[in-house]
């Protein structure tokens, strides 16, 4: 495990034809590998394929998880464009195909328009006052505060409180928040903004509903700028189960109060035991 | 223009290849076919190639728009599945691609697990008691509040001050909202669901900026239930617009105040004269 460009790195082959080396470090509890992860590797050779550096919007169902190792990225230009091109691709494993997505990108370096902010940009204790939760799960009890590889890949702060649920307390807001940053500073970019989209445990866990295995069904993503050097605040909130489908949806804001970027995922509720 | 089922029926021509017409009545300000028409139109094909009957999670990326006419869905079946089936659609006119969509479909009446909403149903008048906008539309000035046919293939109610903007009043709030239901008590499915995902004037619009098109970039709509008899309380809401860049998020609620579907879009914000 190195750099997170690194591991996220595509090798373009052809047009349409892309190799990546999906490796340790990215795993969650269970050992499937973490979604943002492979929609980051799916997404730089999506941005490769039509020429465009940022994802606008796109949009990823996970099939199957892949496992460690070689994989490829397919994609087929479904609108070259002119300010935005439309790009669909497939993420394969020994031929299995295990992320569709589809995205629409362009140079958000260039964007200009109308900005006009009305969500609130979030009030959050600086990231030096708050907890490191993987020093949290390294001194608590052995088991009672499982730490996926994923965590081990990036600087986490928050407040202690987010990560109760781990000991059996809920915060039951339905939400989980923590500033993330890659480690030695390494700077991050839009395709990262995925990444992060989908990064922290379930906001489902702070409903105070049944613990276990949350599938994304989907996750969605539109990027608004390139982040800036710092903390990236993430924060996830997941407002209504129907029947087993919840909603997680996700703001990321820069250090400096820009939105960075939103989410939203479909996800499926853990079963009551 | 009919019933808005057969307005937005297929025919299965092949395993992956549907007929369908597209017609008059569905078109917005300035001609084009409204997206959400187009997406009922897929969703209907797409869940009969995999054979499930709902909508789980759909998106459709918008590439150029057609005109009235014939038309075809082409379908791929991404992952056949068991509960779950993912499947790929193009909407193609003359042979040129207009929409591609990606979805996930399964069968909602037999959707099982945790329900927990803690989303407020909207508090609103009955629709017995609101106007109707095409009543203000027809009574106002000639040309002051143009209506699109869209607006005359389904009954709205709603306050008036959701329709402000038309005579230069936005209300500032960056929501749009209306009851809404098909004329003659025609039962909708959740396919047409994705029709009232995208059914109202952008909320952007009462966010005070200029007015103007408002191309959709992409849309998804998580569906969470089939739609009982009676209106359907469609609520938009844009909250923050980047360099021209604006997400338009929406709730679809039953009048027993159940929540049907969420939807989120990416659009393009009219540029500043």
């Amino acid at each position: 495990m190195g750099r997170f460009a690194d591991d996220s790195a595509v090798t373009q082959v052809d047009d349409d034809h892309f190799g990546a080396t999906l490796v340790d470090g990215y795993a969650v509890i269970g050992g499937a590998l973490h979604g943002g992860y492979l929609m980051t590797v799916a997404s730089r050779a999506m941005a490769l394929a039509v020429d465009r550096p940022d994802p606008v919007t796109v949009t990823a169902h996970f099939l199957r998880p892949p496992t460690v190792g070689d994989a490829e990225v397919r994609t087929e230009v479904v609108r070259p464009g002119g300010r935005h091109a439309t790009v669909a691709a497939r993420l394969l494993q020994d031929g299995v195909e295990c992320v569709r997505l589809i995205g629409t990108y362009a140079d958000l370096s260039t964007a200009s328009g109308v900005t006009d902010q009305r969500r609130e940009p979030p009030q959050r204790r600086a990231a030096d006052e708050l907890a490191d939760p993987v020093a949290l799960a390294d001194a608590a009890p052995e088991g009672s505060f499982p730490i996926p590889d994923l965590f081990r890949s990036l600087q986490l702060r928050s407040d202690p409180r987010t990560w109760g649920w781990a000991l059996g307390q809920p915060d039951g807001t339905g939400t989980m928040q923590s500033w993330c940053r890659l480690h030695d500073d390494e700077p991050l970019d839009s395709h990262g903004l995925l990444f992060l989209a989908d990064v922290l445990p379930p906001a489902m866990f702070n409903l105070g509903g049944p613990l276990g295995w949350v599938p994304t069904v989907e996750l969605t993503v539109h990027v608004r700028r390139r982040p800036p050097a710092g903390w990236v605040d993430a924060e996830f909130r997941t407002a209504s189960v129907t029947d087993g489908y919840g909603e997680e949806d996700g703001e990321l804001w820069s250090e400096d109060g820009h939105l960075l970027a939103l989410s939203r995922q479909s996800a499926l509720a853990p079963r009551q035991s």
